[in-house]
């Protein structure tokens, strides 16, 4: 059984584990500083599709069809799939579930998402209801640059505030057995501190990246310096600085020293033209499952905090007039 | 604890109660046959915003106000919020929950959003990470139009196969305590038999309707004389006599007296321009919220399957090729 041990906020005693996880990636992911890190990578955008809508939903088929096989799981083995992108009608995910085959609790959490997932499957997990439900989240950088921004044919440049949506997905499979562990989960609300620049989703994430870590150190009693990292995803450069701001003025609290950002970590941002950094939920999720997880695997790192950000804005909600509300959901991950 | 029953199918042993509930509607919505049952109505379009989307989350903050009301809770002591609606980014939500400030977990199931809510709201408390959860969608026949057919000045006309977007939307607290009860949930499977016309949404949900059907009866044993009424949302006229012909042919079974249709008990087909009757997740979300919880709850109803079902067309898969994925998910309500 679960604890709720605030608003939003449990402790899952039981501790799902995650039994197998995958994440691929296209050409400028591989890249990057993780470059080693994909299961698969696709140096063709298009995955061989007509449309950029269809190639995400290809990225999400093969990082979850890797996820299964390191799970030793069949997807009819799967009770229920939590899963979402960025898409209009979360069109990648529904797409690819209808290969998978696996019943779908589809989501919107926009780069958020995947952290929502493996909060939600945990819970599905603790609950008794089902023994094995998968988690996957997907970006495609021209399917995201064509819906919120230009087509690529327009060449519009991106200010350098902008972040790159990542084109990869993530995904992974939660049940009881081994492997790294999800302790407690908590649930983020929406803030909106009145940012209306879509060039600017950094400095629009990172106060409800600070509310969600706010709320999670209250209600647990953890401090910072009792995590291996918290992981925050995808901030990027400003967003990233400003947490720790706003973690040292709101709460004197140091936390420079422990948190990094999927966004910053998925590429290089002084060699890459990746502007502030990575974004898109497919950066969170293929940074967890090809970076992070592995190494809670492997016992390199013990107490992890994931915290998804995302900005919570539609394509036309800034065109009118309005400021861009955003997420931020966490998981906590042990290594026993 | 839950008790995993099949595939995506559990068994909620502490049967999760509905302390409150509340629908809203448009003008259209009011003069049809469940016109008294709304707790506000909104015969101006706007309610008072500037553009659709905005008048859309105004429709799930007044539902859930109502819904607050009725259970007497304030929205600071809901835990968790899941919600959901058609819009891009599901920005009617995430624009409503900005002001309600409950912690949320956005979804994407199309018109079974609301079911999907329930399912995985009820789970979350049975869980027993959360005491109370609230669950609201919504939909609004100007903004569905303007996405995924024509502005209205456009002056578009619907084949009369095509379903009437509603007005409205439906919320509910759930909790433990006195109310109609969640027994079990299921969870669907994405189902395509290949319809491409997005104006035949009914014929493309109903297999769908049929597969979670199908699941529900195999894995609990139940028969569907065993329900008081077997109430899809929507399928509207021409996807409801599908689903009955469907389980005639493929398994034998007669459910058309007990099968209702949401989209059939919103409008007066015959009477009003709503072409094969309701569809948008606010119109089961409402039809739910407005007249069968509170019939569940003066006992004239004991047992009721519901099954939300969405079309997982995005606004432009059609015009790529694809046809239209669908999905349906499922609660068992019963009166104690």
């Amino acid at each position: 059984m679960a604890i709720r041990i605030g608003r939003g906020v449990a402790e899952l005693t039981s501790r799902p584990a995650i039994l197998g996880q995958a994440a691929v990636g296209g050409q400028t992911e591989q890249e990057g500083p993780l470059g080693g890190v994909f299961a698969e990578v696709f140096t063709e955008a298009h995955l061989g599709e007509k449309c950029w809508e269809m190639a995400e939903s290809r990225l999400q088929q093969a990082s979850m069809r890797y996820a299964l096989e390191r799970a030793g799981c069949a997807p009819e083995g799967i009770d229920l799939h939590l899963g979402g992108d960025l898409l209009n009608q979360c069109s990648a995910t529904n797409f690819a579930l209808r290969e998978l085959g696996i019943p779908l609790a589809g989501l919107y959490g926009a780069c958020a998402s995947f952290a929502q997932a493996l909060a939600l499957g945990a819970l599905a997990v603790e609950s008794g209801a089902f023994g094995r439900v998968s988690a996957c989240a997907s970006s495609h950088f021209c399917a995201a640059e064509k819906q919120f921004r230009f087509p690529l044919e327009f060449g519009g440049q991106a200010p350098p505030t902008a972040q790159r949506t990542a084109t990869a997905a993530g995904a992974a499979i939660l049940g009881t057995g081994g492997g790294p562990r999800i302790s407690r989960v908590i649930f983020g609300k929406v803030t909106d501190l009145g940012v209306k620049d879509a060039n600017e989703m950094g400095a629009a994430m990172a106060p409800a990246a600070w509310d969600t870590l706010r709320r999670f150190l209250q209600h647990t009693g953890a401090r910072p310096g009792d995590f291996d990292m918290i992981l925050t995803g995808d901030l990027g450069e400003i967003g990233s600085k400003l947490l720790c701001e706003l973690a040292r003025t709101e709460a004197g609290l140091e936390i420079d020293s422990v948190h990094q950002d999927c966004g910053l970590l998925l590429y290089d941002i002084n060699e890459q033209d990746a502007g502030a950094g990575g974004s898109g939920v497919g950066c969170s999720a293929a940074v967890l499952c090809g970076e992070i997880l592995p190494r809670l695997q492997a016992g390199e790192l013990r107490r992890v905090l994931f915290l998804g950000t995302g900005a919570l804005l539609s394509a036309i909600s800034p065109l009118q007039g309005e400021s861009i509300p955003a997420i931020a959901h966490g998981v906590e991950l042990v290594n026993s």
